[in-house]
């Protein structure tokens, strides 16, 4: 029998300024979390170098390299499912932005590349072009764990309707979101895009952000988020580095759904959302 | 050259006990309007009879009834656009609820049949039961005018991402929802569900709900609103009777567009969404 609640511990980081103290300080955080209460932890979003389009090339590495190889030993030491957050990710001559997801035994069980790219320019406001170093993943991403169906995505990715949509088509009931939203568009969208997206797909969505560093080049929004299947915020961050749990009653998504039958409501006589892969 | 700023007037009605007297009230507040003051008026969903799934067939008149008569009349003595919010239509055997739209020459320029039937069951909540006594509408709707495209949906439509995407892929720069949340839904979900919309597809939106009465069977949520291409809430409403007017300026739709190319950024090799009548 399924397991009904799942356990998310969010971890809102303050990146440190070497790989290897960031390391030992994720480590202390996630210390932090009490042994068993928590069934999956959460990182933020491209923690293994600065949040700088022009310097991801520098800090990126390859899959199965040094946080890869943190990451996979932390699940296993914790006996978590562990979405690590995303770091720069070298693919021969590619860079990526890439969440990598392990399982309690600390085996990889899914990968999302953000597949899109996040470039703005905002007159008096920010100006950033991921574009620039970064080349965009092609996969939706959900995967399998005992609790639910996980959807996964990054950032900006959860901008468009269309690929939550996809990501609840193909089962998911959560969708876990590593994010970095700055101070134009974090107050302004942050929290309606986690609500909103829940709403509409009666799921639970999670936003895990770095906690803001006064000192670095991108300031971040923070406010790493929960919020239920009826838009809900169930709790919420501020900018400062925290590490919290939040209860996800997955029954709850089945009640919604039940009680307001958006999905099946759907004209899919009439239109029609298909991954064109 | 294109007039880009469009003054919208929304009239937050209050319905009297018989049709006549609704008219006469609607003459009068849109009488309140000074001549000159806006370029499109519109009124909120359902205003011909009650608010009641089971009565809708009672009240429901044909295209060229009463109540189209008395709208295309007041368009042209106003010189304006008038949305006229939704009325229930009888067409044969089939009763819809449906949305008018008049040129300032008194002609029908478009015509929305409510897609989504409203059927909810929420414990402790609301319970009702549209596709009891309506047929569903079966188009999309966006119609031209000299200031912009404009998308119109009515209230449950707006629940789906997918429509209002598709209304945008037509071109719409404003979307128009005659509406009508109850106590249950509103206070979750109404302001939110205009700004998202707003934000995701970088649109005005505009929602249009019956006045709060308190005799009334049905409590609706009333909150008039508007939203820019930003999501900011230009002007909402509380529960009570009123005319306001918003001016939207289009030039934002433009400028949003640039800085955050959200629509250029889909990943449209990856996924599609269509019409597929």
């Amino acid at each position: 029998m399924q397991n009904r609640i799942l356990r998310v511990a969010c971890v809102q980081l303050l990146q440190k300024p070497t790989l290897t103290e960031t390391h030992a300080h994720i480590r202390e955080l996630v210390g932090s979390i009490p042994d068993g209460a928590a069934d999956l932890i959460m990182l933020p979003e491209m923690w293994n170098g600065p949040y700088d389009a022009k310097r991801f090339p520098d800090f990126a590495e390859p899959e199965g390299g040094p946080s890869w190889q943190f990451l996979s030993a932390l699940a296993k030491e914790k006996r978590v499912y562990l979405c690590g957050g995303s770091i720069a990710e070298r693919d021969g001559e590619r860079v990526y932005n890439t969440a990598y997801v392990f399982d309690p035994d600390g085996n990889q069980i899914s990968r999302h590349r953000k597949m899109h790219l996040f470039d703005i320019d905002v007159s008096g406001g920010q100006r950033f072009f991921e574009s620039e170093t970064l080349s965009a993943g092609n996969r939706a991403t959900v995967f399998s764990t005992p609790f639910c169906e996980i959807g996964l995505c990054i950032c900006y990715d959860f901008r468009f309707p269309e690929l939550a949509r996809l990501m609840t088509n193909r089962g998911a009931e959560v969708i876990l979101v590593p994010a970095a939203f700055n101070l134009t568009t974090g107050p302004a969208h942050w929290e309606i895009l986690f609500r909103s997206r829940a709403i509409d797909n009666q799921v639970y969505t999670v936003g895990v952000a770095p906690a803001r560093d006064p000192n670095a080049s991108y300031q971040s929004w923070g406010h790493s988020i929960v919020c239920s299947p009826w838009g809900d915020v169930l709790t919420q961050a501020d900018e400062r580095e925290t590490v919290f749990v939040a209860a996800l009653d997955l029954e709850r998504v089945r009640t919604v759904r039940r009680e307001l039958p958006l999905l099946a409501h759907r004209r899919t006589d009439l239109y029609r959302l298909e991954w064109t892969e």
